[in-house]
């Protein structure tokens, strides 16, 4: 066990929080010597003399051990990240488009200069996810991780279904509150989602996919009509992440795509801003972890257990392996597809079975026995909401 | 990371999963080679000359390094675990009543004995409730767990509630169903539970309490009016265990209860013989962990997780301590408290505060505002049913 001295790189509400906690409890032994942050004039809840704006000063300290990177910028947090490394620097971040972006490349560093790099907030919050499937997961008998993991998207959904709100006021509602970024695109797309995919597939499978191999729909095509059908037939629409093997090992399917959960599906229940997590195995039928995806405190506390973990010198090992793996079997499923009236017709046949077909006089639908393969190029038009339905 | 060898004791549904798997999945890399049995002449899936019925074969083979313990008889577990330690031999156990019983005497000699003693299977089957309080939670930011810890209480209720059966016909059904043992009472009058919780209060605040000192009562009680009034006011009655610590970090509660949950409340969908945790932090809000606490394949996957970990030479660091801790604060608690008709009538008030009291011809109850230890001599009196009401 090691007392850890730490550069943090960003003051934001989750900073602050790291800030407040170690400030108060010495127990955690860890203390932040430097912080590195991109506006110099803003009145922080910190003495004055920990501030900087020079990465330098935390990346060339030899005094400091563990670098804790909170920044928004991708790019730079890539940079900082890679610095840190090779200055032989252990390193938290909770940056999943930088992580997953980079991926093989980071891990294959963090292993070579010999330090730690963890992101448990990196992926659903304070849910401990990748920690569980690291340690506790970390046999061959996982079979599938499906979950909600972008709050952003589950907290429109919830609204558009609770409040009867249609897709643009649900998002502005989110904004004003707080649980979407103003510009949405990352989260509505499903891109953040992918991104997590991503992580949490390599932590189940020890298999890395690349993210244009990950079959992507975001929920920004969902309508009313969507809504309207799905309450009628007691099915619930969510935004749902899959990451799944078959009994060989082989991926069988890694998709974001909005689902329709049946009565009974343990993943209906977790509403609004929360994330749920269903780890499947062979042996262990289905876990269950609930717990908020985003925000401050909840960041927060999985950062604090990272910045633990690492005082007692924890890496992740990769039991798994760590392969890239690009091929995914042909997934079989039930797809419902509707599409707005201003849209010309669309011969849906070519996209699979057709076995259901409904049209009044502004909105149709088709349900079909398909492959998500086959439905992809379907994603991309405008007017067209893709649903799969989940058992 | 080690090859290891095993000795099991108790070839039950679990013993033979375990054998199963293990034999199918050398990726494991651990061997079962004897299997001690109570019972030589029982035909068993494997091959005869791995069965013995002499616990020596096992605790005196140098070759076995990891003893599995999955037998019902308490005091023969705990004089194989104790042997086997004293052998150089780790431990993974299940059985949560040895474990309590003799929780702080086995963790000195494991360390003593530099070996493992895990037992994640021994709360909450396959949640990683112990491991995650253990390694994620294992900073001093946890300020509660509650849960359904024991399946079997949990089977009964929810039966008694969706069809309206009363207790022993719920209990009979059961029974029946393989999810109580033909002696039910460990179960059913909270012992079971009890136990568990205090495993879990030991890995969730570093801190050992007395059995008579945590406050517990069964579902044995529990009246078909006590259901009508939950149905009525939109309540649901659960066996909930409960241990939390002030802001001081002082116990404040350490409890097994039948309890009112209102509406939202998460652990209102755990079912059937389902059991769900939260566990409650400064930061991370709760944290909700779902699964099946008991049978076959949960229990088993508990086991291979703490055989794996053992591969790679993990022991429970116990890092919050092991401390003594019998004070338990006075818990403020609303409680309801109801009587069959053929009772004396009983003044509540020197219980507690009384903010409401109902009586027909057949059934009376009382709301008290009180402490859980004014109330406790009601817990054992005849045709006296107590329930606390939950946030």
């Amino acid at each position: 066990m090691s007392t850890l001295t730490i550069g943090l790189f960003g003051f934001g509400v989750v900073g602050e929080g790291i800030f407040q906690v170690l400030s108060t409890k010495p127990g955690l032994q860890a203390v932040i010597k430097r912080v590195v942050i991109k506006h110099p004039h803003k009145t922080r809840n910190a003495p004055q003399h920990l501030f900087s704006t020079d990465a330098d000063d935390i990346l060339n300290d030899p005094g400091i051990n563990l670098v804790i990177e909170l920044i928004d910028d991708a790019e730079a947090a890539y940079h900082i990240v890679k610095k840190a490394f090779s200055k032989g620097k252990s390193v938290i971040s909770a940056n999943k488009k930088m992580i997953a972006e980079h991926l093989t490349e980071l891990i294959r560093l963090a292993s070579e200069c010999n330090v730690s790099f963890l992101y448990e907030a990196a992926a659903c919050g304070s849910i401990p996810v990748i920690r569980n499937l690291e340690e506790y997961f970390d046999n061959d008998l996982i079979t599938g991780v499906t979950g909600i993991i972008n709050g952003s998207t589950n907290y429109i959904l919830t609204k558009m279904a609770k409040k009867n709100l249609p897709y643009q006021e649900a998002l502005k509602e989110a904004q004003a509150n707080g649980f979407v970024e103003s510009d949405p695109s990352l989260d509505v797309y499903g891109l953040d989602a992918r991104n997590k995919l991503k992580i949490l597939t390599l932590h189940a499978f020890g298999m890395v996919i690349s993210e244009d191999k990950i079959i992507t729909k975001g929920i920004q095509s969902i309508t009313e009509g969507d809504l309207v059908f799905a309450k009628e037939k007691n099915l619930v629409i969510k935004l749902i992440a899959t990451s799944k093997v078959n009994a060989l090992g082989a991926l069988e399917e890694v998709s974001v795509l909005p689902a329709f959960l049946p009565r009974f599906h343990p993943l209906r229940l977790t509403d609004n801003e929360f994330n749920g997590v269903l780890i499947g195995g062979q042996l262990s039928d289905e876990q269950f972890f609930y717990g908020k995806g985003a925000g401050r405190y909840p960041t927060s506390s999985a950062v604090l257990s990272d910045i633990s973990a690492i005082r007692y010198g924890y890496k992740y090992e990769y039991k798994k392996g760590i392969k890239q793996s690009d091929k995914v079997l042909p997934s079989k499923s039930k797809v419902f597809v509707s599409l707005s009236r201003d849209l010309p017709e669309l011969d849906l046949s070519v996209f699979g079975a057709v076995v259901e077909t409904y049209r009044n006089s502004h909105y149709s639908y088709t349900v079909l026995e398909t492959t998500l393969q086959e439905i992809k190029p379907l994603f991309d038009l405008h007017g067209v909401s893709v649903i799969r339905y989940l058992d």
